[in-house]
């Protein structure tokens, strides 16, 4: 490869990085959107927090097990030690590898993806989970559990040998953060008053303008997320992918539209806002193998999804805030077979090969979610008490309100 | 051209359509902002559905209504049928054509393009619309008016052959959603209350932080919407495009500051927004033409058109909640205009051929926008009641309420 | 170099500009998050007009003098005319020079760094400053000031020849804002109600989605901030300040949080994203020249500098809304010193030449925000009424309020 097609495709992967970093803010406003006014500075709390511990820990040991240079175990784990392994070559910086980018670009653009599936955890679990266990859990999620079950499939392990296909993560990273979702809520318990005797009373979100915010924003880093993926900049690969992702979100909204009307005779902007969400997620498995058509149907599917998993979960009274385990794990694991149904190597066998991939690391993460969090819960706790949960997290765990009305009367007396 | 320029001009028109994408995040927080909080739920639905239908419309048929292969009757119309032509040779998805992009490129970059005219009808029709006919109209304004002027010069109809400069679209883009938008409001009517027998009364926006985000993440998607029109990377090109269009932005806010002063004696917020605003879309014709110092100037008296023409609105009784008309109609028929005074190709002949693109399209727009709107009229209505308008089209259209404040004692009662 | 490489670089460098302009946006919304809600539109229309007034004025004089040809009296002060000179070449457009790119990107890069130097001084005085003589002192501070020191370093000056290193500005861009923000609190004072004899009085800001939305867009303007001042795409140089930037910041984070638990035995969110903040401030100076550990190191000690830096700040009564004092000023010096201690070119000389420059500049930048603001009191005046100010300046200074709760009620009789 000469020297500017490799800067060329190396700039690509630095900005789709970008990209991915700005998906943390999107899921910031969506979470805090979503939840009630008296959490909003919790959970904003626990998403800053979150891409911190995620790019500190993939530096300290996660990058080193997601991409080992030997998958021992018949794939199954490898480890390259403490930090990063400084790259040989120009100035020190540039590891070419066989690689269209520099060991440090390598580094930093799955940095970024590493934290995003703690963040899809912290909005399932908002508005009663208790902040250090949480910090501690994504502490070890982030570290332990997702690079093992990434470099099964990305760090050349088991199911890369298999073919699974998972081309930016459905499984990898969206339904791995919402079977960790999905351990911690039925250990968590739903909010207090939700599933009542006389049914299942709706919480409203706080601020819909946070929220439809934040749905665009990870739309726009989603470029970045699936057009990143292609690891290079070649035209025709990335354009490709962009048409994809673009128009199963499309297809997402218009799918969730029409089905949120079908069943409820209503346009509940929240449902269109995950079924954006939902065709995101579904095509992100498949967005390099997909024609237009076949995104649009994928699209239009999990836009459809998302009203009745929604439903779902609360019939079996799974509290999820913000929708986090319908779009994420569901839509996710609805992708990730759909390669195996309308993708261009879509045949019964890969279909079987997709199942085994979603089944595999979805065990492993539910397992290891279900087994850390519950290690919290019998030791130090993991829910905030029923006076903390009434009054709201921001004042019983940080003493501060995420909005002040007025000029701050109430703080006349507060001088100290 | 060689394959890494191919690849370099490719990744920046793909690049710039993240950008453009990204306008239809600001759309949605400027027109969320500057609308009454008991309409906010409504205009951000509005907009998420605008961008699904923008895009999947311009798949089905927009595309290949605006670069049809051959335009015929006298470059008057042109279709190359339904879905995207499926493009030849390399792994069947690069179209090199004799262009620097994809053809997946192409479709994605101008299928961002397409939807903005929508929203900006949609902030002009505020408040007061009925959900279901507004999106109907979308569906066939940008399926169907906005490709076919767009083919006049885009696609190399009768507008491109006589000469008519719209270098990224003051008038394909901006004027026309302008023109739809004053359709619109003619048939639809003022917001109940705004001119009453004692005057105008003003309606503030409910949120101007939201607003001002707005303003600034559409100045950032302008970068593309400009930058990307330029069709390749090429430095000179592109470098002057961005100076050209940051400078007339600066300039339109200072020459509102200015005007807003000398009419009404204040600092108003929203006026400065809608300056730099105006700026944007009057240096958009001619962005590619003009030196820094006449881009400035294009900017300013864009700017200082921004108060009189709002006040001027407003004295014929054509209620904008948002200002779209003044930024995107009339600061768009001004610098599609100043190109032929102000840029490097400037001469009466050239003025004069401006004008007929801006009359044509105008002619074109506003016909089929004021037709549509009227059968919509006619048979299904366009206006909500007068009991909806004023309980706000989030609670009548959506049963829903953008904000929550308290903890939710209301809904205490609302199991279900 | 080649035609295409210049190509890609070049394209990096504009792209570096569009998230060099988000950092705008990132710092309206901070400081809109962190003063109280009403003076909330006060300062959005200082930060719209601050951009607006960095572009013109830089435009106008500020690139002249800061990039001469020759600067003269040993590298202190140059000039080389009035607007941009027109360059040679290719179209008359490039001005290929012997950089990576041209010289109208050279332009509109460095112009949007000249802002941002304005906009951290809003922050510090706001809810208390006249709109007038702050936008005076902008137009002086970012035309004269601001160039002249960064030509010390940046366009060859003395401190250039000295070896003084400041890859993006730990000290020219963020201790300049700092210094000239410290010369503005000197002269103005604190807020009413802030130290008052029983104690310090805590003014929480209004809104902390808006201000934790700020620092997550000022992270992702950062990677244009310090990514685009490699000047060019390089791979290996591009890739490590993304990483260095990148885990500062995420060192900055923790590094704020065990410190605020530390001190205060609690999770301020505010303390957390001054914490980034810090830590992104901090390795700008060094970010090309640390490696990912010593980056980390550099965050942390910023991250744990805030809290201290808040409360000594307090202590001595000089009252920062945003804390803009601490982030850029306190960390824009620690970074600079920090290349001295902790990079590759670390050393107790090199130590010297730090310092030396961070004296040289702050001096200069301290004397001359100070001269004029001082003139500004003397004269007009800089601080509004005590009435004004306790009205809030969105009301005494724009007859505006940020935000209408409900549908209008009180515009019933405003009509006109």
């Amino acid at each position: 490869m000469n020297e500017v097609m490799f800067t060329t495709n190396n700039l690509w992967i630095l900005i789709a990085t970008v990209l991915v970093f700005v998906m943390h803010l999107g899921f910031s406003m969506l979470e805090a959107g979503f939840v009630r006014r008296k959490n909003t500075v919790n959970i904003l709390f626990k998403n800053a927090m979150i891409i911190a511990i995620g790019l500190l820990t993939y530096f300290i040991i996660g990058f080193n097990l997601m991409y080992p240079d030997t998958p021992l175990f018949y794939g199954l784990f490898g480890f390259d030690g403490i930090g990063l392994n400084q790259p040989e070559g120009d100035a020190g910086l540039i590891g070419w590898a066989d690689g269209a980018y520099t060991y440090y670009t390598d580094f930093i653009f799955q940095a970024m993806f590493a934290a995003t599936c703690a963040t899809i955890v912290s909005g399932a679990v908002a508005e009663r989970i208790k902040l250090m266990p949480f910090l501690g859990f994504t502490v070890l999620f982030v570290a332990v559990s997702y690079p093992i079950t990434g470099m099964w499939k990305w760090g050349g392990g088991w199911l890369a040998d298999l073919g699974f296909h998972d081309f930016a993560g459905s499984t990898l990273v969206h339904a791995v953060g919402g079977f960790a979702a999905l351990a911690a809520i039925m250990l968590l318990g739903p909010r207090l008053g939700k599933y009542t005797k006389n049914g299942i009373r709706p919480i409203p979100g706080h601020n819909m303008p946070l929220a439809a915010m934040g749905v665009f924003m990870l739309w726009f880093g989603w470029f970045g997320f699936n057009g990143g993926s292609v690891l290079s900049a070649d035209p025709g690969a990335v354009a490709l992918v962009f048409v994809t992702t673009s128009l199963a979100a499309a297809a997402g909204a218009v799918g969730s539209f029409f089905m949120s009307y079908a069943l409820f005779k209503n346009h509940d902007l929240s449902m269109v806002l995950n079924g954006i969400l939902g065709g995101l997620v579904a095509i992100t498995a498949g967005a390099d193998l997909m024609s237009p058509m076949a995104s649009i149907l994928v699209g239009a599917i999990a836009g459809c999804i998302i009203p009745v998993s929604v439903v779902a979960f609360d019939r079996i009274k799974l509290d999820d805030p913000v929708g986090a385990t319908s779009v994420h794990l569901v839509c996710g694991i609805f992708g990730t077979l759909a390669v195996g149904i309308f993708s261009s190597i879509a045949s019964p066998h890969q279909l079987l090969i997709q199942l085994t991939g979603v089944l595999a690391i979805g065990g492993f993460t539910f397992a290891f979610a279900y087994s850390v969090m519950y290690l919290l819960k019998a030791t130090v706790g993991i829910r905030v008490s029923e006076e903390e949960e009434t009054r709201g997290l921001d004042v019983s765990e940080h003493e501060m309100e995420a909005y002040q009305e007025f000029e701050g009367a109430k703080y006349e007396l507060a001088v100290h």
